[in-house]
């Protein structure tokens, strides 16, 4: 057993993915059904056991004949040979062509003994007689002989063959109906952490729970990868119950991964089992995410430990796992996995170790792929969506700057720029037009930071909301007006009427966070309000208990109101009419979608232009 | 009813475009679980119902508290709170921080009440007292608020999204363990025509019998496509049981397609049964392969009658049929779906029809890209693999010039060019070369004719047995002999002792085709037999019956033998090993595996050259 002292210092990216290519997964052979060897992989080589065809075939529609009585035929002077009988395709042929003599014969047919060739029935003509020819043939023409197309005993495919349609195409030829292949690496996937919950079943967010998202990512991440995985049903931090599912898994298992916690408690738990009943290989890398990265051996499994955020958990599936996983299913990497892009802004890295930077692509006027940092912190969600795929910045990096050429690695082969990238503030119509859209994508981050993006080139188009500087770069595509105010219980119980309720009155209220369209209009309005009362505007905020009680999400003030956690919430006339809740109009405020002149051409960008002009806002109340 | 004589002309590929456009095969929406939703399509927006995190998080392992109580902390003063407590991840918490105290908590724990802020506690030390701060931290700080990373009622995903590891991690997020998913359109394929067989059933060759290439083959290809294959089971070119089955299969069905047999009956009966019960929209198309296609609508299903050869029936499935489902599935076209490269050799066309040209794939020295065409006749299942995908010529054009720029549209997204393409004689050295490397492509085309194409420059490696002109073009990688004559049956019952007994005795003989390796050597042979008895060759080979028996599969004759259907054929003593014959040597040829100057650098060239080197040939007898 190793020391656990050795495993302080982090191991380098190279170690790392020495360690991991030196993992045995190999799941060996299996054997399939054709009809479910779709993307599989040839485990040893096929060659043809018969001949295709298996007869001398008729490939047109004719007479078969021996060539020798046509070759004195041509359309001057055809010959006439006398019928013996016909043979269609999938009979045994019940006669004989003797010279002089023809027998009838579709594409496929069985070629009678004694004839050589087809003539093709268009330069024939039945008579009274039998058949008079206008060509002549040399022997073997119209005729596939047998074993022409594979002959028995041909090497038909080799191992390592990955099964498209043309490949089942030609095993179902050979009569093949069942094929070995290399067999999935069955993936083992553990959940661990006591604050953990599979989707679908009740969450109760004040202990701290929250849904697993890591083992369905990477459970999808295995499939795509092309191994089989195995979700083991949640574990919390106990130690004994953790001890036998690991065991268990690994039993079961080619491989194990862990993931989902990011306790130290849980990442504990599976590290003394590891390291008591396996072999631990390696104990955190010097990558940026990953560092708190497992391997090892458990049994005759390997074991790999995934760090708990998940857009950092997939990264190192992506990078040290994956290509494990390929291997032993016997699939090449893909070929689209990578792309090239250039560097939208410049991003500062930390030295010393390496990172894998989560990027988002986009592709300018010219069709350029830019490539934008998505950092959010590894712990949110929403990165994995709006991430497409990561750069590698080696260790001794400072910085990458805009401009610069770099490689990113897509998490999926699926993977597509966003056909536009839209951000700014949430609102029900941009929602709509975006659902138009293919494969859009929209950062709700606000008017100011979104505008601040806009400068910098990131996004195609914004989506802002409220009184906003004027941006002479910006080109408007149109927009709408939309009823704003404060959403409060249905029926208005505390007979709020505006700002002076807020401030003069006992009521709680849910703000939205500075940047945000709402928030810009409603300090407008407590402005107006301060100079009638010829007071500081803080003099007005200071009286409006949750006036700093921000959030970033456009219903959250109004959903507080509908959950009791608030008397009031900043929102929409549509957002409280959709939540079933009062509101107290305050004013109207404009939202425009703008774009900057080098993508106006985009298509996307073309095509929300043209449906803002054609959306029916009657739909959304308070919307013109 | 349409008059049938409408469709008397060919309809332009442009009208088969329209036509197959239109069809109806919208399969609407169903319900899928998460964990089955990999590389499905939305059907609908999902809109976040619940805030993640649910509640204020703490981001780090270490200390909540209120940052006012850290402003003046450094590391040269640091402030003491005392320690009221802690919270881990997935508990409810029991403590709350008053002025003065802190809480240790663990990344993902619940904020407790009063607290606004973490310091990690990498920045603190833990004391008698309570706990020492070494640093300020501003509100907020280390915290991720409740629906910060995804607000309650924020659109997460769009319709559309394709659902990859990342959206299902989102989802997962989100609480969601089923999604909305455009369904896959079901897609059932029969198979017609008396001659079929399915794969794995007994095949009777001399009653005309043929595998069903065309089911297995285009049921990977619909799944491929994104689409659910059903195949139905096989039927004969009966009308009332071909009847039955179309009507069974367009109410199960959202498109029907027929497929299989080249025979005209069965294709009459379909026809017969589309025009008579349902509408024909199309029957035939200006295209070569694909003329005899047919559009309809059965019922509420669309129907398309694709041609028989397997080649033409994938081509015609690829351009019409499969871009319909991928639509009706939500998916997009595949973006590694085509490739550019250059002619390698001029092609001729057939003006007056726009021609899907069957082209393979071969990377040159430089790594460029390639295209040679692959005409077998569309009969030949072969070509499915030889066969990379289609270059679509237009009907206006007389010839494909060599160098010319060409797109090829690849037959599955999954194709990639072989790593080595080679061609040549057979031979079981060459076969098991060719396992050790990674997706070869060999075409079994005999010497001669792989010397000529080599010259033409399409194959990087050639396989040439027996005498070969001098080539100064190519390059050996190196070779080995081997052991050929005449195989006989076990035990050599007819005595035969060499050629004299073929040329005296009554024996018959299967035959090598001119061009391959051991018929050059057994030409030789004879050559020299016959300068012995000073006498021209064909005075011999007269006498040998079967002499002109020639076959193009290497193991072909020794097969005859062993059917019985011969006395004795050309191969190899390793052949007549293999199948437990008796072998009568006629000598020892020269195998020599070439190849070109600029080919010589390709990866899999190199690999090839030293696995010649390693290669046990004491496996094969015969061969040194």
């Amino acid at each position: 057993m190793s020391d656990r002292k050795e495993f302080r210092d982090l191991a380098t990216p190279e170690r790392a993915h020495e360690v991991a290519d030196g993992l045995d997964i190999d799941p060996g052979a299996e054997t399939v059904p054709l009809d479910g060897a779709r993307g599989r992989v040839l485990d040893e080589r096929i060659d043809a056991t018969l001949d295709v065809p298996g007869f001398d075939r008729a490939s047109m529609d004719g007479y078969a004949l021996r060539a020798e009585d046509t070759f004195d035929a041509d359309e001057a002077s055809p010959v006439t040979l006398s019928l013996a009988g016909a043979v269609h395709a999938g009979e045994r042929p019940a006669v004989s062509v003797d010279p002089g003599t023809a027998v009838e014969v579709s594409t496929g047919a069985v070629m009678p003994d004694g004839a050589d060739a087809v003539v093709i029935v268009e330069r024939t003509t039945a008579t009274d007689d039998g058949v008079e020819i206008r060509t002549a043939v040399t022997p073997g023409q119209n005729v596939m002989l047998s074993g022409a197309d594979i002959a028995a005993g041909t090497r038909a495919l080799g191992p390592g063959t990955r099964l498209t349609p043309s490949e089942i195409g030609l095993l179902s030829a050979l009569g093949v109906d069942e094929v070995p292949v290399r067999a999935k690496p069955t993936v083992g996937i553990l959940s661990t952490g006591d604050e953990l919950v599979r989707p679908g079943e009740p969450l109760q967010s004040q202990a701290g729970e929250i849904y697993d998202v890591n083992s369905y990512t990477i459970a999808t991440a295995v499939a795509e990868a092309g191994g089989a995985p195995e979700l083991y049903p949640h574990v919390g931090d106990d130690y004994e119950a953790m001890e036998r599912l690991l065991r268990r898994a690994a039993t079961e298992c080619d491989l194990v991964l862990s993931s989902g916690s990011t306790s130290a408690s849980a990442v504990d738990v599976i590290y003394s089992v590891v390291e008591s009943q396996g072999t631990l290989l390696l104990h955190g890398t010097a990558i940026k995410p990953g560092k708190p990265m497992l391997i090892g051996e458990l049994g005759d499994a390997a074991y790999v430990g995934l760090p708990g955020y998940p857009v950092s958990a997939l990264t190192i599936f992506r990078t040290f796992v994956a290509p494990q996983i390929r291997d032993a299913a016997g699939l090449p990497e893909p070929a689209t996995a990578t792309v090239t892009g250039e560097m939208a802004v410049r991003e500062r890295c930390e030295e010393g170790r390496r990172r894998l930077l989560a990027a988002g692509l986009v592709e300018n006027g010219d069709g350029d792929l830019l490539v934008y940092p998505v950092d959010k912190g590894s712990g949110a969600t929403t990165s994995l969506v709006d991430a497409d795929g990561t750069v590698t910045v080696p260790a001794d990096t400072a910085f990458l700057d805009a401009g610069e050429s770099v490689t990113v690695e897509l998490f999926s082969p699926d993977v597509r720029p966003p056909s536009v990238l839209c951000a700014g503030d949430s609102d029900p119509v941009a929602s709509q037009l975006l659902d138009g859209l293919d494969e859009p994508r929209f950062l709700p981050v606000g008017t100011r930071e979104a505008l601040r993006r806009l400068r910098d080139g990131i996004p195609d188009v914004v989506v802002a909301a409220g009184p906003t500087g004027a941006s002479s770069d910006a080109v408007e595509l149109g927009g709408w007006t939309r009823e704003w105010g404060l959403v409060v219980p249905a029926g208005n119980p505390d007979g709020i009427e505006g700002v002076p309720s807020l401030v003069d009155d006992d009521g709680s209220m849910v703000n939205l966070a500075t940047g945000f369209g709402l928030r810009t209009s409603f300090d407008a309005h407590l402005d107006a309000l301060a100079d009638e009362r010829d007071i500081a505007r803080s003099e007005l905020t200071d009286d409006i208990s949750g006036y700093d009680l921000t959030t970033t999400g456009g219903e959250s003030p109004a959903r507080a109101v509908s959950d009791g956690d608030a008397d009031a919430g900043l929102g929409l006339r549509a957002t409280a009419t959709a939540l079933g809740l009062g509101f107290v109009s305050l004013g109207r405020q404009r939202v425009r979608v703008l774009t900057t002149a080098d993508r106006r051409d985009k298509p996307a960008v073309e095509r929300l232009a043209g449906a803002i002009d054609e959306v029916d806002l009657s739909e959304f109340p308070g919307f013109d």
